[in-house]
């Protein structure tokens, strides 16, 4: 490396700190509105986080910050830089050229009008006023059309936004994705409804004080290995996990006084997605790539610890007595087996937040096809309520009563997220298949969550997966730990076994 | 007003906002940091508080600011502007002048070591090893020497100190309050150290659940009219409170398990910081007005509820028994006659932070006799605890058994923050003097107090105080409250006639 080389990195890099800096009092601004700063304080709060934003969105695109791209995207350049490096580099470069190839107007634009829809949507999610929102979400999605074309066209429209969740991923990829995935699940779906081994959750509903779910989340966060002394356990309305900084990754949670459960498959979600920040090796610290390498390996991991372990037998076997010890009185009559199933009933709702684990991915593939017919084919946006209510009947089987549980219920469209949603099935899949691989390569993977010993567990994510941040790719890291591509037929055959299993199905 | 001025106001306030915006996401971290941040994340924290600062700092002292402010100092246009924009424009000048009249690579020197000085000052502390800390505290005090160079000797050299904290404090004005203060309270202390009614205080040492104490300060807070929907407790090591924004105003507490009174005082202490700030007019939200005028004014709020309010016999008399019905137990034996005397118990100490209404002012004016050694009178660093003890003796009779009970018990000298100790009885003597005419003005005040009627108190301090914020001066403010300037004798007449009445002197 040349000795101006070293410099320009050394500069790119103290830019990228200071960012990052940013970036981390914006995030505790966030976490601090949402855990319990006073309600008065909202209004001015709101600026505050926008005077943040609009100066570090002005370093990301300063003449500082081309220049020395410029410099260090030279060919010869790239090439002398360590690997870690030229992927911050070229991480970077991708910003760069998305951020500053949309006019600063038409970012102010889109800005003021995804506040307000955000707004409407609210009120009209609550009144089922689809109507009264069509007109905002009309100018969300030609406003989104007119910056795909400043972003660059990839095979498709629609491929342009998936790409900015999960680098790399096509809709003629995700095309054969889901297609495998509703041709295995919905005939199971079915079968799994005519069965008559439904499992008996009538025991969820009491009363269970915050208190003690408090404390059993806390045993459980600790067991995964969730280090309290680079995080914390608070409520909010909706749980989510932030990463700070690398020794600041918090989670929340939301209790629920008649669902017990509720709070603890969220902690453990959420604990999964903070374990990922946790476990990022500390030589990454303070640069691009000490983060999650995508929204769909970040919801894997998630996932993974919710689902494939949080409701898998092994896993109450071993914790279901300290649950009972925690509601003594509530769970006196249930056997562990009961709640295991109970956990694991598959109910066809209308509301994507509350699937489970088999439904919930036609949830995702009913807003996927939604959203390439918006951005590929010319859907009319008023059309939205029609086209959604088609697809849950023809794929669930129910046509939701009214809006406000159908079309209107995420909040992603108002803030203009489409493409997202596919990344929470991705976790499914990716979870599903690192977990082939897991099981492979640690026999004992059963019989340690049997006995409450999860540390290996963690261990093994945090050598395959966890420690690599953003240095490698989806699509690298998923080769790399699986010795293959992304492969719906591991999700399907999950779920196919663990519900043959409890639905006693004859397949 | 003409338009360019309208225009140039503007930008200014803009500006104004702007640094404002940097200053909240800075408190917040802070907040952030000592209220349950986790371990592990704190030094890349730091350096984010680090970046942050220095951009607000950047921008005080940018070109930007240094036209407008060219432009709205000149004669003709300060006096087109309203009252509060001129005080405004008045004080950024002021700030401006002070902050740019170092040199950078001094600040950077002075933050450099200032950070190191506190670091060896715990221990140092810790260890009762003046010497070992003598060096960088002689640092500190050649460089603040310096900077008054830089800023500007006013009457002498620790004038200029004295007014950073107190706009207009003089030496000559502080000289002749505190010679005043001493001829008094001397003497009183003297009465009182031989009266043999000394209050029983032995009930104190008990266990107070931390529960409990949590439950009576929420409650007190109420009572003071503290808005939670503008605010919010927590606990952190040293209580404080933090005005981020008008509408979120936060206090802390620390409980102490074996002494119930700390943080019932801690809490109407900083409550009292905190209805100042909650109740500054809403028109001059987002100007440099909106905050307290000068420490010592703000301290005169904490101690009038701490003191005035919080240790008076109608006080106890209105809310003792809710305190015994949280201390069922402990306090059974304790009549309010007891406890009152014996939250007003007068004790010769060597700490200030742990001194009572009357030797607190002891403790301040040995720090600033001291102080203005240092900087008028050539005092050498290294004769410190030489003629700290010595004043200890002379005025508290008692002399430190060690450094670290003596001279290094405060954390101000290590952050270079001279000339702040004399807010702190600045602080009582404004309240003192405040108290007399809220008397006159409300002849109901004991009756108040007496039923729990905080309100009209509350009321009647943000009509007076409160809702200037900083538009009126500290001298201009105490002038119009009370129609005259600060008169110690206001204090040392509460005092006499309190502990007249609790020692029963014969005076």
């Amino acid at each position: 490396m040349t000795l101006q080389t070293t410099d320009q990195l050394q500069a790119f890099k103290q830019l990228v700190r200071k960012i990052k800096s940013y970036h981390e009092a914006i995030g505790l601004l966030h976490w601090d509105m949402r855990t319990g700063a006073p309600r008065k304080g909202t209004e001015i709060r709101s600026e505050t986080v926008g005077v943040l934003t609009a100066e570090a969105f002005r370093l990301e695109v300063s003449n500082e910050m081309e220049q020395l791209l410029e410099y260090l995207t030279q060919p010869d350049v790239l090439k002398s830089l360590s690997d870690d490096d030229r992927r911050q580099v070229e991480n970077s470069k991708k910003d760069y050229d998305l951020n500053q190839s949309v006019p600063a107007e038409k970012i102010q634009e889109y800005s003021v009008l995804s506040a307000k829809a955000q707004t409407y949507w609210e009120e009209a999610k609550h009144n089922s006023d689809f109507p009264g929102f069509e007109p905002y979400l009309s100018q969300i999605v030609a406003l989104k059309k007119e910056f795909i074309d400043y972003w660059g066209v990839k095979d498709t429209r629609y491929d342009t936004l998936l790409d900015m969740y999960e680098p790399d991923m096509t809709v003629q990829k995700l095309d054969k994705v889901f297609d495998r995935v509703k041709t295995r699940l919905v005939p199971l779906l079915e079968k799994i409804q005519a069965s008559p081994n439904k499992p008996d959750n009538s025991f969820m509903k009491q009363l269970f004080s915050e208190d003690q779910q408090e404390k059993f989340g806390l045993f459980v966060l600790e067991q995964m290995g969730y280090d309290f002394d680079a995080g914390r356990l608070d409520e909010s309305v909706h749980p989510f996990a932030t990463g700070l900084n690398p020794g600041d990754v918090r989670i929340t949670t939301h209790y629920l006084q008649d669902d017990v459960t509720s709070a603890i498959f969220s902690s453990l979600h959420e604990g999964g997605h903070a374990l990922y920040e946790q476990n990022i090796d500390p030589k990454l610290a303070g640069t691009l790539l000490a983060q999650g390498t995508s929204m769909g390996i970040h919801e894997s991991q998630s996932r993974l610890w919710e689902n494939m372990i949080g409701r898998s037998r092994p896993f109450w076997e071993r914790y279901y007595g300290d649950l009972q010890k925690h509601f003594p009185e509530q769970l006196k009559d249930v056997e562990v087996e009961q709640f295991y199933r109970a956990v694991n009933r598959v109910e066809n709702s209308l509301i994507r937040i509350e699937a489970d684990e088999l439904t919930y991915n036609l949830h995702i593939i009913i807003r996927y096809e939604i959203e390439k017919m918006l951005f590929n084919e010319g859907l009319d946006v008023k059309k939205l309520p029609e086209v959604w209510n088609a697809k849950y009947q023809e794929y669930l089987g129910i046509t939701p009563p009214n809006d406000g549980l159908g079309v209107l219920q995420d909040v992603h469209w108002s803030g203009g997220d489409f493409g997202y949603f596919a990344s929470y099935s991705l976790g499914n899949m990716y979870a599903a298949q690192i977990l082939v691989t897991l099981r492979k390569e640690m026999p004992e993977f059963d019989t340690y969550i049997a006995k409450g010993n999860l540390l290996p567990i963690k261990e093994w994510l945090s050598d395959k997966i966890y420690r690599y941040g953003k240095s490698r790719t989806p699509s690298e890291l998923i080769l790399a730990v699986t010795g293959e591509d992304l492969n719906p037929d591991y999700l399907c055959d999950y779920l196919e076994n663990k519900y043959n299993e409890i639905y006693n199905l004859s397949l």
